[in-house]
């Protein structure tokens, strides 16, 4: 890592424990890669029991790593299955808080959709997902050539 | 825009009223350009005049549209200018909350440094920035090539 200038050590100092940032960014890459394939007991498993999820953040909570399961479930029957998901951009990391970028592409239409989200992310100590927030909106989706 | 697909449509209904996805994008446009410049001034007549500043979000919040432009100056102060912000990727868009990954690049030392941040806003009603929480940590500052 980057060794940090004076103004950065001072103003990352609230920054301290938690799961490495090594960690965070590999549950990005993972969680992308089981939404892919749609592996909800994968996902299910990266979340805490008690988990929070808001996806997209405007929408109520679905709370619990049972009901979390059960609504990627949902969310990908819905679709019909081919969704790929890939990060775009580093994970931003702010200790137990960590931000990406995420582009979805749906191939399950005659075109290929193509919307951008970002999840904000709360970790436990535990290196599992306390808190998921999605923000996505209308002027996120986007046509392109199937 | 594009014509969203009915899943969409129902997952997005809580997104009502505030001001317009091309406002706010133009908001964080104008944010980075008024950051690269140092235009303290500027970039307060964005927020509200009680608005909340966390950056980094793990760090106590700034509160107040004064407290807020003092804040900005001492950063610029500190770094003695030269900090050039880019948005990476469009601006997700939720009703009233936003959030776009940004790049800053700062030219003051005999090296370049590229730190990743991003930041989450929230927006009244009036198109002022409600609340701004800025999400980077040590592991997105980068040396590059001066």
């Amino acid at each position: 890592m980057t060794e940090l200038p004076d103004s950065a050590r001072q103003q990352l100092k609230e920054q301290v424990g938690g799961p490495s940032a090594d960690h965070i960014r590999r549950v990005f890459e993972r969680y992308a890669a089981l939404f892919t394939v749609g592996d909800t007991d994968g996902i299910a498993a990266l979340y805490a029991e008690d988990a929070v999820v808001r996806d997209p953040v405007t929408s109520p909570a679905v709370e619990g790593r049972e009901n979390i399961r059960a609504w990627y479930q949902s969310a990908f029957d819905s679709m019909g299955g081919g969704m790929e998901m890939k990060l775009e951009g580093a994970v931003r990391i702010a200790g137990h808080l960590a931000a990406g970028a995420l582009i979805v592409r749906t191939h399950n239409h005659e075109t290929v959709m193509r919307v951008e989200t970002l999840d904000v992310m709360e970790f436990g100590d535990d290196g599992l997902i306390r808190r998921m927030d999605a923000y996505f909106g209308p002027s996120n989706y986007h046509m392109e050539q199937g």
